[in-house]
């Protein structure tokens, strides 16, 4: 059986893999969502986002969420400083007047907006070594100043203003050297831009869709991630037409997956669904991807200090819980505008890493474990591979009944040699933990169980 | 006589008062050509020119003339930057190094235009006491930065950055409610804007014509004065069908004058002909209007001293010289970027205000006298009123001989009480001039002697 | 036994405190050192350094030690762009020109320093949660700046310049309210102080110290942390004199500590010895202190990546090691221009605290076991208090051997309930460790056995 | 008579000069006041008053008089902000938080006085064609901001911050190059050294003497102009120690002058009196002088447009009035912080050059006529050389009477050929205007009568 089911699963990889080159997707979703998944994507399981920008100068938001979720965004501050319907409003005017002056606008942040100790090569390297398999760069935030000499916002990018320096080619250079899968997140929407508010019809066909074409054209992304769709359906904003091109004609029409933020009315389209604020209720009929900082807020926040970022410890039970549940972790980072990541971040990256050093046999290329049954221990995961079974432990313990799987050919702790017991129990199986000390630990915040032949 | 050609004069005027209300002008330069001038404007003989932007943050040029005419420009700071092949080229970077240091670039000079001391009515209040009729500000220049809130030109305007005021738009009203004509520069080009550079036809269309339009409706300017046009010919900038709806249909149709940079090749289109550099072979044909700075750079150049600026006899006899041709003098100020005009600029203006004030008769609403022979004296210019008749001394004489003058009814010296006695004189008559010293001596720089029934 | 003992030490601790408020030390070394250490500083153990200053505007160094220990200092940049002999400084005037111009010195960044997010009672919180029992902040470095309102120093102190606040004052208030001591670092020398660098005796005379004087009768410190002592001796320096006056007669003669650097020559003199490059020779006849940073530079340097940083682990080893041997460990951290304490840096503090909170019994408060002998275990550290020996263990053991150690009356691993089993062992006793898994590991880094009766 | 009297002048001076340059005066004002006066100073007449400093930089100041004369001095900006007292502080805060922010203090201005169009060269032919004799330069205002790299003033000079030039020195070796005297105005107190607040002992002992000794060490400078002396007596500023110095010792002992600002109470000491409010009192026992901005404000005021600034004919009115009483005029310009002469001093100062090249002969080397009878004609002015008298007319008559003149040898109007009529009238002479139009006219503003043989 297992012979003919991976010969099977061969040929119908052939099979996409001709296909996709050759089929004509259709400018309907149900023909775009047709598209096979490119497999690199479902395998990925961890990439970093990344929000940087205009907004990193000021780099400050209130801690308040008086506003609901969202509130101490970073990202948003220019919208905080003229959005008097907030509660939080005044408190980002008023650190606006005291720390830059009543004269002091936005855009005038362009010329502070340096860059000097932007080093793509290390960025890739902390990305690399924190386990991450892809990068997804803010090209445009909802402020529209884009990070690559976009024709189409002249004197609002980082190659006329600011840095003076093309930071998304850049950064794409780097990522790709590393080996890992770059993407671009992409703002449809521009809160100020006159020409968004006044002629959309304009906007789309003049602004937006050339300036995604051109990202995709100049570097080929394996991601491009939308967002600020919220204000008009796909119909306006013609995103079946421009995922439709970038599914049959671009240079990425094999690779580059595509989230589900195309405008208002049906999210199920797109190569993956975005979640954004904690735990969304992600089906499992195609990727789905959730999106966090590592502190509350995605654009760098002055005003955050330990308490407001997770801990090591979160952010690899995060991954843990996201990937057993079928879906891909997006980490956010928030560079500093010097082109510095904040110190705090690197470690946080690092501690991943280094589980992922011990443990990633559990998270890449895995998949949820569907047909799990409801277990007694709420604290650990699953994930499988093939007839393998991971059961990850989110805190230590001595014994685990894994409820459902009923043999295994072989079990291990990773990260500690020789295998471990197990007996049948009530609907299972119990593994009976090795013996660990400080002195033996394989990893910290969680370990896993590699049951071989459990299915 | 007299009564009747008065009257025909009238009948013409209503005449073509109610031709220009009616009249669908063509797209072509012929038929364009053949509305008649507002009368305002050939009327005006004086305007005020006015070079204010971003590169009055800079405010600088080299006083060398080593590219020829126009190697001192100030507002040309961008370009001599960037552009390698001038002589020039070494004394900006090495300016801009040295001030600015090497990562600082042009852009970023927009948060230090701040306009902090711009008082629109005391620049109008300037203007009128000058004694012009008009004002030419320039809306936008080669560098594409619109002093107006362009919705072409988001975030590279001087509403959403720098000053985060409508410059154009106060300067306007508070022209107008001087009682002064208001109107526009405006470049056609720019020199580093992507579109331009890269699709000429969508800049046109997206770009240059929504924003000329949207100067005229919103401002109503009674001037359009083209600039930066010798890249493409007329019909690249599609510039007949720009002014063809603004003699046809805009706002200011019935008011409105143009000059003659529409493109590159036939040059004699517009309302009026623009000459730069001195004295051009303006011809009798059509209006034209000479503009020139009082120093020798428009944009204001910290870098002049007294001996680049014009003296107050320069310049009032530049006006009598140009008015006696038949032309106007658009003469050129360069407010600094903090509001100010210089005081060097309001003497300037007010010497000439004041000659204005006495001999104003000679020179508003008068025409060139084309029929004048060749003249003993050179430094003796010539207005003409209907059938009275200016001699402009623009040195002192006891005596002044006027050639193709026959008879008199009354000649007077502007400005000193009672007549002044002439004599017949071979092929005219001589003037005798009138006992003036230091104590009752009427004007500076030039006398007027008003020969009243000289035809 | 006991009993009679605290009794002589109470009797002690009175006629200390009873000499100390009336005995007038004379302004020899020999006397001024005969005053007894007080009691605070030796039971600290654990301290904050604070590194702020205008240093932390550009906030930069290499990482290359190419001039050998302190190349990488930041609080050293404006020696380094002067010092046109050391391997390094081409680096430090390319970083300066490139980011900020020729023309741009170090005084220049005074209103870039803006602490605009310095909050002293969030500090103090810092500080006082990771277990710190004082605070050392640079009153003033080698630039001159001074972070107190200093007559001495007009325009050149954060209360006329930069931030326009008293960052010593208000910091000191802060940590006092803590709980915690607060003391000042302060340069004698100042690189570039003209004043100092032409006449030494008024500088001393009428700049340092009516500076010293002035922080110590402004804020009461604990603490006098002087520096920058090597280009003079302490005649020069008349450091006796301010020392005599500072034990004799100044507001804080009874608590009041200050090290060792008061002059080239005999180092052994002023309360405590500090040493900065790591394990110095310290000896045992008086209290010393460590000094080192979390990162490789005092001052913030943002060209320090995560490799850079000491790790939790590391910094926690090196408390412990200190304290074994009698020492304190100040702690450095450098905080940013805008008042913000790096977060990697809280992380640290915050480890270190948790770990303190565990195990805070074996450092404050203890001595060195001075009559240890040689042990097999390398890994292992000791400290005493009283009859108690704590035996820490910087590696997992599952059993130590402590040798010199007969016999106990009780022996814990401290935050595990319960006592361990020991067993005579060759020269001393065998402790057997509990048994701990992840589950139930009381700390991370290191294990403390508190044996009780050990002498 | 004549030629004793001039042999007897002759020893006077020999013996002057060896007098000066041996005796030692005592410092008592009494003794002070002895020294002759240097001859350069009383022949000078006219020399150029320069403020600039930090105060060129926000360069503003309301254009109200609410708090009498001053209010509108831009030099006083700092203080402005400060004095709650003043009925205009209001309107120097608004400006100043409106501009700049509210958390922009004064010193932070010091970055941007960068003077990096100074040309001292320049300068000193503007000076030189002016007709000016010597300059005053502010070494260091009220805010105790020093020009000139001040050991005192360390951080808070040119040289360590802002221009990183020796403003001062450059000029100086400028002018002297130039042929004229360079000289330095001197505030000696400083309105928020914190030093002067509370010690003005130490201050001036530590502070103020040793500048005022190094500025006269490094410069040799002719003049001396002391001002902010009103807190305090000659006693307190020991101004007589200092003024002792400097007349018998520095190396300007024999050139230098001073003014009388040097401590409260009696006024009549230094080597002349200054003026500084319009016409003072000024008696005829010493020389006086007076000190006049072209603008209302002696340092730079962006605030100021034409009709602040006084027109050409009023300053050369103001110099032939001031020196026909026996003054000298100390005309003051503000350079802009980049170090540019605004073009209309410029022009100002061209406009007086061009008057005294013709008619320097009546102003240079002059004296009063102290025993001039009253005249009939208010407009003249007199002044006179040997027995040379000089009637300035400084409006055209066609005929002038001059009291107290009985006989002339000769009588010539300056700039026009030949010699003029006179007649004998009533208690003088009556001169007959020679014939004089616009052609020949020799100067504008005044017209100087030389009438030799007069006494």
């Amino acid at each position: 059986m297992k012979r003919i089911r991976l010969k099977l699963t061969l040929l119908t990889a052939i099979l996409i893999a001709f296909t996709a080159s050759s089929q004509q997707y259709q400018p309907t979703w149900e023909s775009l969502e047709s598209r096979p998944v490119p497999q690199w994507y479902t395998d990925a399981k961890f990439g970093i986002f990344i929000h940087w920008g205009l907004y990193s100068v000021p780099a400050w938001a209130t801690n308040s969420n008086a506003d609901g979720f969202g509130s101490n965004y970073a990202e948003w501050y220019w919208e905080r400083l003229n959005n008097t319907k907030l509660k939080i409003h005044k408190e980002f005017v008023d650190f606006q007047n005291r720390v830059y002056g009543p004269n002091f606008k936005y855009p005038d942040f362009a010329p502070l907006f340096k860059a000097e100790l932007f080093d793509p090569a290390k960025w890739a390297q902390i990305f690399k070594n924190a386990g991450a398999q892809y990068v997804v760069l803010t090209s445009k935030h909802h402020d529209g100043f884009a990070l690559w000499p976009s024709r189409e916002s002249w004197n609002w990018n980082a190659v006329d203003a600011g840095p003076h320096r093309d930071l998304a080619g850049d950064l794409s250079k780097a990522v790709k050297d590393a080996g890992l899968h770059m993407g671009f997140y992409y703002s449809l929407y521009e809160w100020y831009n006159p020409l968004y508010k006044t002629d959309i019809a304009k906007y789309v066909d003049q602004h937006m869709l050339p300036q995604l074409k051109d990202l995709v054209n100049r570097y080929q992304p394996d991601v491009i991630w939308a967002d600020g769709d919220w204000d008009h359906s796909d119909t306006i904003w013609k995103s079946r037409s421009f995922i439709h091109w970038l599914y049959n004609e671009s240079p990425v029409k094999n690779t580059v997956v595509t989230n589900d933020r195309w405008g208002t009315g049906n999210k199920h389209y797109g190569t993956f669904n975005s979640t954004e604020y904690g735990k969304g209720s992600a089906g499992l009929h195609k990727p789905w991807e959730e999106c966090r900082g590592i502190g509350e807020s995605f654009g760098f926040n002055r005003n955050e200090n330990l308490e407001q970022y997770q801990s090591s410890q979160s952010l690899v039970h995060m991954l843990i819980d996201i990937v057993s549940r079928g879906g891909n972790l997006l980490l956010n980072i928030g560079p500093a505008a010097d082109g510095t990541i904040p110190v705090i971040m690197q470690q946080r990256l690092k501690d991943i890493g280094d589980w992922l050093n011990v443990n990633g046999d559990a998270i890449y290329g895995t998949t949820a474990w569907i047909a799990a049954p409801k277990q007694t221990d709420s604290t650990i995961r699953f994930t499988r591979k093939g007839n393998t079974l991971y059961a990850i432990a989110t805190s230590w313990k001595d014994a685990l009944t894994v409820k459902g799987v009923r043999k295994a050919s072989r079990i291990r702790l990773l990260g500690v040699p020789g295998t471990v017991n197990f007996r049948s129990a009530a609907g299972g199986i119990t593994i009976q933990a090795p013996q660990v000390t400080p002195a033996n630990n394989p990893s910290s915040y969680a370990w896993v169980y590699k049951i071989e032949g459990a299915f």
